[in-house]
């Protein structure tokens, strides 16, 4: 059977931009057009991966930012060949909550470890695969962390001060500089109507590539 | 204050060579020499690596080889910086049960991942810092699998055939054969008494060439 693969969607941002709430609704907008999705996350999406983002998270632990970066990388080996390599090759979609931009913005902006490391880190777990479209929530600070501020306990990242999530915002937005094409930044400092506006939009447009001719895989 | 550094002194081989015994018996031979010894295992050694060798050892989770690589590292990476590093900076000699030497038999030799991908980030993490000494307990499989069949639960490395054990022990004689100043190979097939006056003879070898002009750092 020779199925068109899926494809793979990717949703980035900082804490508080909105992320989970609109995760939930582009997987209804793809679902509503009749495609089939699979919804996860990063760190995540496997047994293995999300005891990894315990260890991540809970910050019961000392971890350094290379260890923290080589369980980035170890989740999402695991992630890559248990879970999302399969869907693809289904012809399901993977809507992903964080990627691999998200260790460029949160390990190399936030924490300052090399671009050349990450990539090369990429490189040796996703062997070619990268997402075919990655939208980008950026608000200024202000916003998210006042959105931030209004949770409960708050995990190792959320309990980074303001100074680190501007780097990984920095880092976001230059990701979204580099590859226009494929990193969209939606304004989500704006009401949820137009922010979820943009994303159909974006949405719209990717398939609308996808249908053309010159868009076909 | 100008500390000469410690040393750092691994010790390897497959599972029911008889390393635990022996990592105890080396420790007490250098403290009666007067050196202070940290005791220490990979993977683990810190908080966080300890917790990564519960993921990798129960068994519990799937984990791809790659994963099982990057976890390794990540725990290595941890136990670098926060517990080798310092000790040795601190004059203590590190007396490690596994190191990377490790890596290559095991997932290398034992699962097939690439020698220029463990070397890659063998570099990134250990930063130029290589044990000074290796002591490899070698038997062949028929004494090891006999020792290891007397042992209660089996982790997830225990449980693997004997062909994966002879590909690891035939890496760890690779890695013996190609730094010979390095890893020494210790018959650990004769009885316990003949074994340890081997591994005295090495560690008095290896302070005697610290002690020379030609040996001192």
């Amino acid at each position: 059977m020779n199925r068109v693969p899926g494809r793979f969607i990717t949703v980035e941002g900082i804490e508080g931009v909105g992320k989970s709430t609109n995760l939930g609704f582009i997987a209804e907008h793809l679902r509503a057009r009749g495609i089939e999705v699979l919804v996860t996350r990063e760190p995540g999406g496997t047994p293995l991966a999300e005891s990894i983002r315990c260890l991540l998270l809970e910050g019961t632990c000392s971890v350094s930012p290379l260890a923290e970066l080589l369980l980035m990388f170890a989740g999402r080996a695991s992630h890559l060949d248990e879970l999302i390599r399969p869907a693809l090759a289904a012809g399901t979609w993977v809507l992903c909550d964080r990627f691999t931009d998200a260790t460029h913005a949160y390990q190399g902006g936030g924490r300052g470890l090399s671009k050349a490391t990450i990539a090369a880190l990429a490189s040796l777990v996703q062997k070619g695969l990268e997402p075919d479209l990655t939208l980008l929530l950026d608000a200024g600070l202000a916003v998210s962390s006042s959105r931030r501020g209004g949770r409960g306990t708050a995990d190792r990242f959320e309990r980074e001060a303001d100074p680190f999530f501007e780097r990984v915002r920095q880092a976001y937005l230059e990701l979204a500089r580099t590859q226009p094409e494929r990193v969209r930044i939606i304004d989500a400092g704006r009401p949820l109507e137009a922010v979820r506006r943009d994303l159909v939009a974006e949405l719209d447009r990717f398939m609308a590539q996808l249908a053309a001719p010159e868009g076909a895989p």
